[in-house]
């Protein structure tokens, strides 16, 4: 077992119960403080901790990483480029500076007060510079409800759906941070029964439930990623709201993919948990039948118990808890996803970002979109102040949360939150 | 008319005929010097300008660029933010400087050495650090014949292409410079007759003869850029080989589009051509009907009169002159694409590049791919040696050339060269 995830450990840092913060998840983001400075950070409870300023009194010396001004850097990309025996390191030495018994920063008021800082006093800022994009299409779930829905009920799944993790290369420049604010986008939509497209607001505004992860060890063109090597290129992962306005999608997405009907804006949770801190929580993949071929086997567990929920806060009214998910659903996982993305030779940049296509599970209350949940606005959704929804409003507030839980420890991955503006004039 | 742009302005610098660099050019790209040194460049004939030492003495002094050094970083991304004034200040002053009864540098040897270089003593890069990349599919007579081959020949168009400019996201990370060559790819690929899928190189290797542009101004979440702004936020043009393995990208492509069958590598010419220098070649676009959105007609001329050529040439065997196209064949422009891109508030950035989709005219050897030029691999195209093509072979090299010429003054991008080296094992 890895130490840093060792269920005994206790952090002389105040955790509240129930945080998704314990010092056995120690992610990564970058905050910026109340002077205006950047600097790359963890979070234990409710404190962040400065990685900069921890690294100034010597505190990640010996640790590989040739040059600790990647901690005051605007992005954790070049911190991430040391490699995972770094992030490894790092993620150990801050388990044993803020374990219990350590007293050496504990009982040092003035490093203690520039290491740490209540995370009310600083702002959560985007953790990674995104190079590329891929969102992947991996619950055979979704991929089913979406084909009953539009193509064939009785043939959902499209031929090439269990040989591939169908994936296509999205935007990265409107990926942002959660508590980002998005306007409703507006475009061309076409009715059945129109002759002609119109332009205004899109009417169907969704979201969707995702996780991705953010690849940390780069590669040259040409070159592939073995299935078996995937996870040494993975930093970690984030929740990821991959929102969707489904009329404008729906008239340009033939023959070559969704583009605006996405483009206009994504959202990930601040904090990036490494795939360490996540070892605990892996189980067995689903039975993949057909067998696929050779470069996308896998041995072992390679899937993770990471419960999944999406509420929804109309304007001055309360959460309404809306789908119950779990990543442990999708049919391809990260390990496949990233043979698969390279296995043609593309070359992975550190930073570049993997989200997983919405995440459904079995059960209706599990589906990650309206547009499954109220299937295709047949069904509304019942809100706790009597209202509906077939997709979400103005001022709507759409909040992810992700957390695995055993053996008493909760790893969670904070909130992924976003209000829908309206449209700009 | 633009100063710079006068047919009738000659340089001290030596510019054989038919050069593609006149002085009237004036191109923006990156070079490595001898000693590794890599800085931000010009080309005038066979001599690059090197910029930063162009700045060191002091003759880019008062163009409102605020810090020089953005001429020593590795990519022009910096000098680019500078914004369409400065670039047209910078393109004003090289030309003034060069201009042949120009003696401030001509006649100063130290001066003169150390700021220009043989073309042959540098290594050209890659220009600018692309940020996001979307590819068009603008050519009515490529998604015509598309259409033809693999849909319904009476009906080859969707019924959206004549109101949307269709797009797809990209791949960034593999879009290299001229000169890089690129394995063949492997990847699934299904015949109609199989059953399932099987994995090897891709027996269908393409090339797509495309230009591309480079946005030159950023925009935030939720901003449109309007159709008579476009041009404001474009810096300039490239050509742009968007290599495709048809058989990859046929298999994979429903529902979400290409994705492994394009993003193993995209290859560009190195220098990036203002729309300044465009200016003399602007001519009226194609008529389109049925009319357009408003947010997407436009006044003017938006369309540019830029030949194209394609080349393909076999180990050791010679040039073959496979296709003559031209950039004014393009159904929507450039000021459509980046309108259409930005609608929904997708934001834009510096550096972000813009294909045109594969550019065929209307007669068959204008067709901008192999898999056009063939028809399918039914007709295949004749080598001077003797031999036939229907896709590309190991060891071909596909050299692309574009350029613009009137009034004897001709503009042109250079060449966009790849060879095709064999899987990797």
């Amino acid at each position: 077992m890895i130490k840093a995830n060792d269920p005994k450990l206790e952090s002389w840092i105040e955790i509240s119960e129930g945080s998704d913060f314990p010092i056995q998840n120690i992610p990564f983001g970058v905050v910026e403080l109340r002077d205006g400075k950047l600097r790359c950070a963890t979070r234990i409870g409710n404190y962040i901790i400065d990685l900069y300023s921890l690294a100034g009194y010597g505190y990640l010396d010996g640790l590989g990483i040739d040059d600790l001004r990647v901690f005051k850097k605007p992005y954790l990309n070049d911190f991430i480029a040391n490699g995972r025996p770094a992030w490894r390191a790092v993620r150990d030495r801050i388990s044993y500076l803020f374990e219990k018994n350590n007293s050496h920063i504990r009982d040092n008021i003035e490093e203690k007060s520039n290491i740490l800082k209540h995370i009310l006093d600083v702002k959560v800022k985007m953790p990674v510079k995104v190079g590329d994009y891929t969102d992947f299409y991996s619950s055979i779930e979704h991929a089913t409800n979406v084909g009953r829905m539009f193509r064939d009920p009785d043939n959902a799944l499209l031929p090439n759906w269990k040989h591939i993790p169908v994936g296509y290369h999205g935007r990265s420049s409107s990926i942002v941070v959660s508590g980002t604010d998005i306007h409703r986008p507006k475009g061309q939509t076409k009715s059945n029964d129109a002759k002609v497209p119109s332009f205004g607001p899109s009417k169907l505004f969704d979201f969707e439930l995702e996780m991705a992860f953010i690849t940390g060890k780069e590669t040259q063109l040409g070159e592939h990623i073995k299935v078996e090597e995937a996870e040494d290129h993975i930093f970690g992962m984030v929740l990821f709201n991959d929102l969707s306005a489904r009329d404008i999608q729906k008239w340009e997405y033939v023959p070559l993919g969704p583009f605006l009907g996405k483009n206009f804006g994504s959202v990930i949770s601040p904090w990036i948990v490494t795939l360490d801190a996540l070892e605990p929580f892996r189980i067995k993949g689903p039975k993949q039948k057909p067998e696929v071929l050779p470069y996308l086997q896998y041995e072992g567990n390679k899937s993770f118990d990471i419960n999944l929920e999406v509420y929804l806060q109309p304007k001055n009214g309360e959460k309404n808890l809306i789908c119950q998910s779990n990543h442990k659903y999708l049919y391809w996982n990260m390990s496949q996803q990233l043979a698969h993305q390279s296995v043609n030779g593309c070359n992975i940049k550190v930073g570049d970002m993997y989200g997983s296509g919405t995440i459904s599970g079995p059960t209706p209350n599990s589906y990650g979109s309206m547009l499954e949940l109220s299937w295709k606005g047949t069904k509304p959704i019942k809100l706790s102040d009597g209202s509906e929804r077939k997709f979400a409003l103005d001022n709507d507030t759409m909040i992810m949360k992700a957390y695995a839980e055993k053996d008493g420890i909760k790893i969670g991955f904070g909130e992924c939150i976003t209000k829908v503006l309206p449209a700009t004039e």
